[in-house]
């Protein structure tokens, strides 16, 4: 059965599925899955196709999280390949999704089927939530069937997200969490003038100043067990007419923080806002909540996963939080522990993407043991 | 001939003498110094048409410098009367150029005219530098007519430029000299990345703020007994991506100085990059001086033009030096004492700029008791 997983990874690459494009790819997943017991349910929204499959009516669910949409591929004359045939090159799957996230949905499609061929009457469940809008807005996709299940009163208990969080090889990373992202547009008020006569004006900029020189140099939180302190970055600054000698009148600034559990939006929000009354700024804040920071605290979840990857690697997976916001903040919100673990993530976002090929049955592995460790009936006593 | 003075300026206003172009201006400022006796040289450069009139041989020489171009009209539906043709409203002569600067030259073509008159023996030489643009890049103009007066040998003594220096009341203020001007542009080099990972970049914002606090907040000097203290105002800070997600890879930054004598070109330059390198900032930084301050301290000029003032009004003017660059850094590097003096700036490049019709045998007496003081014969023994 080696090169299954291979198999199933080629056919999803080979649909050209840009978000929020699925082009076939749920529907190659409803064949497998259903053969298998699976009940199967497209929830298609905004454009957006998004598939819950469950097999099982009891708990505990077990339930893996991903999506079938890529990013663009970007300048073709720059891949190797074409980036929707998939092609081994050295060793080399490659192909636009090869690693985020195809080979990991065909690992797990792959994984259900054996271990349900070894314990077809497991104890539990085991749910699959897809959707084709995950590197997109993300606005029909993870968050409408999480709030689907919640309406219908499905109870999730263990989730593994799909994501590529393997650095140098697999196994080395889980991610137990993710920081949340809040953003923030300061306008700050001037006085528009002349160089000349600055005494009549009011820079945006020289006020601005000092103000951003705190909040880049301030210490938000000390992070935690599991999370790295709180980080603040200006991604955006603008202020002037192009003019050289006229006194802007106003200066937009954009910045963003990822934070910690340590921090919450509201004491950011405060802290910001102390700041620039202390400084007695006029300005205009406007404030944009992109994700709420999520943590799974070590304890079933991490241990089975982490078990099984030492069994299949011989390796420690270290627990993670950082890097950027992934659905797994809107999964965290309806099931008490959520974590993302998948292959090496060093190609993803770039042109010639691909996956080691002989990482695929290990990853398969990997994630059958986990299956195995919720969801196998006891030892007989 | 109390409309002496008006008739003129009426007719340069007359005249849309938009900068480069001067319409005839300085044709019809021939026309009445030749028949003063005056050596009328018209020199042209690169678009640009300037006046070298001379009356006598001997010092010392006393110049009167100005421009007869104008800046443009702006928006036509906002002038009450048309801008090219004068108007007399309420008393006040309204037209582009009423008050910068066409009524300065026919008060001082005026008062040569009543002083000649009544001194056609005086000593030393009258001389008049007109040029078309004054308004525009101030390239071709005045700054040429001093390079040729320099090598033909000229030697000017005073020089009174009829820049509309009066700020509530005709007389109140004399500029005895200008601040300096001095622009850099400043590009701080940071490193390009996702603001989900900070530690991977350098965000030059951040590297910035600190630096511009401390510069907005310096005492680059305390000024001195003439001119207020140098000021610097940045006028462009520009960075970002307009991505909220990218921690930009540089940023770009204009600023100026407005300095006194009290600072030098290398002092300023100097301990810009002293803050710069203390700040460990990695940057790139270019310079570019728009003019040197001057000063004419208190002395013959200013003294005569004082009186003049004094006799006139019955107020003692101010000597000031604050305002923007004018051609008088220009002169002032060929010519001892340069001092600017002419009638209320209030309207000065807005719409219906105007003149109090009352205030022009004022000004031309003020110009011809300045006259007086430096050229009229010693009263016989
Ligand atoms: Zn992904
Ligand atoms: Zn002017």
């Amino acid at each position: 059965m080696t090169d299954t997983v291979l198999s199933l990874a080629e056919e999803l690459i080979r649909r050209p599925s840009v978000t929020p494009e699925d082009e076939g790819c749920q529907a190659l997943l409803i064949e497998r899955l259903g053969a298998l017991g699976f009940t199967c349910e497209t929830l298609a929204e905004g454009g957006v196709v998004n598939l819950w499959a469950r097999r099982g009516n009891d708990g505990p669910l077990v339930v893996f999280a991903g999506h079938t949409d890529v990013v663009p591929t970007g300048p073709r004359e720059h891949w190797n390949t074409d980036p929707f045939v998939p092609t081994i090159v050295d060793g080399r799957l490659y192909g636009r999704g090869a690693a985020d996230m195809k080979s990991s949905i065909a690992a797990f499609v792959v994984a259900a089927e054996e271990f349900i061929a070894h314990n077809p009457d497991h104890r539990g469940s085991i749910g699959l939530l897809i959707t084709s809008d995950e590197e997109g807005p993300a606005v029909h996709g993870t968050v409408k069937v999480c709030e689907q299940l919640v309406a219908r009163g499905e109870k999730l208990d263990y989730c593994i997200v799909g994501e590529p969080t393997s650095t140098a090889q697999l196994g080395d990373t889980i991610k137990n969490g993710r920081r949340g992202s809040l953003s923030g547009r300061l306008v700050v008020k001037g006085i528009q003038g002349h160089v000349a006569y600055p005494e009549k004006a009011r820079n945006p900029i020289h006020q601005a100043a000092p103000v951003l020189a705190e909040m880049a140099a301030a210490e938000w939180d000390r992070g935690n067990e599991y999370f790295p302190p709180t980080t603040f970055q200006i991604s955006n600054f603008h202020s002037g007419t192009g003019a050289s000698n006229v006194v802007p009148g106003e200066a937009v600034v954009d910045f963003n923080f990822r934070f910690s559990t340590a921090s919450t939006v509201d004491t950011l929000k405060s802290r910001v806002q102390e700041i620039l009354d202390r400084h007695g700024l006029e300005y205009a804040l406007s404030w944009s909540l992109s994700g709420l920071p999520f943590l799974t605290p070590r304890g079933t979840l991490c241990s089975a996963l982490g078990e099984a990857i030492a069994a299949e690697m011989g390796i420690e997976a270290e627990l993670s939080t950082t890097g950027g916001t992934s659905d797994g903040r809107f999964i965290a919100r309806i099931c008490p522990q959520v974590v993302e673990f998948g292959p090496v993530n060093a190609t993803i976002h770039q042109v010639n993407e691909h996956i080691a090929v002989d990482s695929l049955v290990p990853l398969k592995n990997i994630y059958r043991r986990t299956l195995h460790a919720l969801l196998s009936l006891p030892p007989a006593p």
